[in-house]
C-alpha cells in the first residue's frame, strides 16, 4: 500500500480480558485513494463485541476497538473514489477488504474470502490492526462502504449493517425470501427482531418460536409477526410440525435441534446465525427423511449488504434500539451479556465520545 | 383398489427380535390392471433390512419379509401396463408406491412423498403388509417399476436399487455431479464404493476418506478412486482442508463431522445418507464460516433411479457383490452386522429359495 501517513484517531477499547472498555488514542491511515474518510456519529453494539472483547474464542489482540455496525457522514474521499462524496451518510459493516479475486470474492461473497479482513481486529495490509466504530472516525476502502438511504435514522440504521445483513443474506441465498412462504425465527434478539422485519417485508408468513411466551405480544404487535410458538409447548410445536420452508436460528447457547427440524418441511432449511461455542445435538434421521439441511450463514457480501439497506430504506425498516452514550458502555455490555436489551444498543459516538487523554 | 384376489407366495421372514429369517408362506395380491407381476432372481441385503428385522427403530411389524433390492424378470402385467412386457428385466426398490399428488411426488421424488409405501414391512393400500424381495415373486404398480439395462449382471445390479440411486440422488441433487469437482466418500461398504464409482462415472475427483489405512488399495487400485485419506492421520486431513465440494457420508456409527467440515471448501455439502441412530454432534462455526451445509437424502424418486440405472449400464457400474445362497442369509445378516463383507451380499433367490413348507 506505499508509505502509509496516519492521522490520529480516539475511541474506547478493551485492554485485557477483563473486556472493561476505557479511552484509547492510535492512529489511521491518511485517506488513500480509493478511500473513504468518514466521522462516525452512531455504533451498534453486537453480541459479537462482547465475545472479542474477553476473547472468548482465543482470537483477540489487544487492544481492541469494538465496533463494525457503524455509520457516519463522509469528511474525505480519496482521489479516485468514484462513488461517493464528502457529506454522504454512509456505514460500514463487520468487513473492510478481501482479495477480490477469489471464488467468494467473485460470487459477490466476499465475506467468505479467506482473505477477508474484519473490520476490528484483524491485521490491514499495512500489518497494522483494524480499529472499530467504537471511535471517533473510521478510513476504509470505498468497495466496502454502504450507502444509508435517506430516509433512514442514522441510529436506528446502524445494526443492520451486521445483523440486518446477516439475516437477509441466508434468506436470499437459500430462496427463502418467495411470498407465500412460511419462515421461522428463532430467538428474538438483535438478529431475530429485524429477521422478522426483514421476512415480513419479503412476503413471508413469519412465526416467532422462543423458549417463553413473554415476548409474545411484542413478536406479534409490535415487530409483525403472523404467530408464535413455544417451543417447550408440545402441542404447539406438533401442530406446527413439518410447515416451515425455513428456519432462521439465531441463539447463540446451546439449545436442540430436533424440534426444528420437525417443523420443516421437505426440503426445508435450517440457517444458523448464531455461534454457539460448543456443537449442538444433530439428529441425523430427521435430516434424511425430509431432505432436510442445516446450513451455516456469516454476515452477508457488499452487494447484498447495499441491497438490503436498500430493501430496508423501501420498508423503512430499523433496528429497534437503545440509543446510550459512550460513558454507558460498559454497562451495556453488561446487560447484553444478560440479554437485557431490546432489542440492540446503539452507541451516540458523535455526541458523547470525548477526546482520549 | 376394490376387491384383491389373492395368490400364493413364500419367501423368508424375521418373525421376532431375535431377527432369525425362516421360510414363510404368504399371500400377494392378483396383478391389477397397472401392475407388474415378476419371478424375483436375485435381492441384495442392505443394512436396513437388518435393523428392520431387529425392529431397532420401532417400526417394524412381524413376520417381515426384507429385502428392496431386488430384480427379476416379468411374468405377468396389467391390462393397462404401457412401459413394460412379460419377459423384461426389471427391479424394484425400497419404494413401491406414493400419493402421486403431493409436491414430493410433482417434484419427481416420491421418495419424500408423505404417504409413500415401503416396499416391505409397510402397509399398503388394501391393509396387507407389503413384503420384500426375499420371495419367489414380486407384484408393483408399474411406475415403480426400473429397467435394468441388458448389459448388467442382473446379480450385480441389484444393490443399486438401493445403495446406489442412494449416493446417486444427492450428488445430482446438489450440484455434486460437475466433472472436476472433489468429492468426498466416507466409509467404503455397500453405499460407499457404489458412490465412488458413481461420482468417477460423473468425472469428479474422488477421494475416499477412512479411520484405517486397509483399505486403501482397494479404494485406488479396485474401485478406481483418486486419493485416500486417514481421517485419524492429523497430517493428511491438514492438507486436505478445504479442498472438497461434497462429501457423501455413508456411515452409520455414532462418528465426529468436524474433520469432515474441514474438508469442505466454501459453500461444501456434507451429505448424510448413513443413518446413526444417536445425534452426532455439530459444531456451528465452522458452517457459518463457509455457509457449508449438512444435508440428508434418502433413496431417491423414479425418474432418478432409472437415470442412476441408465448411467450404470453406460459405464458398466453395479455393486461388488458376494452371492449367497438362501440358507446362507442368517450367517450372511451377522457378517454384516460385523461389517464383514466387500461390498454387498445378494441372495442368489430363484436357484436356492426353497417353497416354505
Amino acid at each position: 500500500m506505499g508509505k502509509v501517513l496516519e492521522k490520529e484517531a480516539y475511541g474506547l477499547a478493551a485492554k485485557d480480558e477483563s473486556a472493561v472498555l476505557s479511552p484509547f488514542r492510535f492512529s489511521r491511515r491518511e485517506t488513500g485513494e480509493k478511500d473513504v474518510r468518514f466521522k462516525v456519529l452512531f455504533c451498534g453494539i453486537c453480541h459479537t463485541d462482547l465475545s472479542m472483547a474477553k476473547n472468548l474464542w482465543g482470537l483477540t489482540t489487544y487492544p481492541l476497538v469494538p465496533g463494525h455496525e457503524i455509520v457516519g457522514v463522509i469528511t474525505e474521499v480519496g482521489a479516485k473514489v468514484t462513488k461517493f462524496n464528502a457529506g454522504d451518510k454512509v456505514g460500514v459493516g463487520y468487513m473492510s477488504s478481501s482479495c477480490r479475486s477469489c471464488e467468494s470474492c467473485s460470487d459477490d461473497q466476499e465475506n467468505y474470502c479467506p482473505k477477508m479482513i474484519l473490520t476490528s481486529g484483524a491485521k490491514y495490509y499495512d500489518d497494522t490492526m483494524t480499529h472499530g466504530g467504537y471511535s471517533d472516525h473510521m478510513v476504509c476502502e470505498e468497495d466496502y462502504i454502504i450507502r444509508i438511504p435517506e430516509n433512514l435514522p442514522l441510529d436506528a440504521a446502524a445494526p443492520l449493517l451486521c445483523a440486518g445483513v446477516t439475516v437477509y443474506s441466508p434468506m436470499k441465498y437459500h430462496g427463502l425470501d418467495k411470498p407465500g412462504m412460511h419462515i421461522g425465527v428463532v430467538g428474538l434478539g438483535g438478529l431475530g427482531h429485524v429477521a422478522v422485519k426483514f421476512a415480513k417485508a419479503m412476503g413471508t408468513k413469519v412465526t416467532v418460536i422462543s423458549t417463553s411466551e413473554s415476548k409474545k405480544d411484542e413478536a406479534i404487535n409490535r415487530l409483525g409477526a403472523d404467530a408464535f410458538l413455544v417451543s417447550r409447548d408440545q402441542e404447539q410445536m406438533k401442530d406446527a410440525m413439518e410447515t416451515m420452508d425455513g428456519i432462521i436460528d439465531t441463539v447463540s447457547a446451546t439449545h436442540p435441534l430436533l424440534p426444528l427440524l420437525g417443523l420443516l418441511r421437505y426440503k426445508g432449511k435450517l440457517v444458523m446465525v448464531g455461534a454457539p461455542e460448543k456443537p449442538l445435538e444433530l439428529p441425523v434421521m430427521p435430516l434424511i427423511f425430509g431432505r432436510k439441511m442445516v446450513v451455516g450463514s456469516m454476515i452477508g457480501g457488499i452487494k447484498e449488504t447495499q441491497e438490503m439497506m436498500d430493501l430496508a430504506g423501501k420498508h423503512n425498516i430499523t433496528a429497534d434500539i437503545e440509543l446510550i452514550s459512550v460513558d454507558y458502555v460498559n454497562t451495556a455490555m453488561e446487560r447484553l451479556e444478560k440479554a437485557d436489551v431490546r432489542y440492540r444498543f446503539v452507541i451516540d459516538v458523535a455526541n458523547t465520545l470525548e477526546p482520549a487523554p
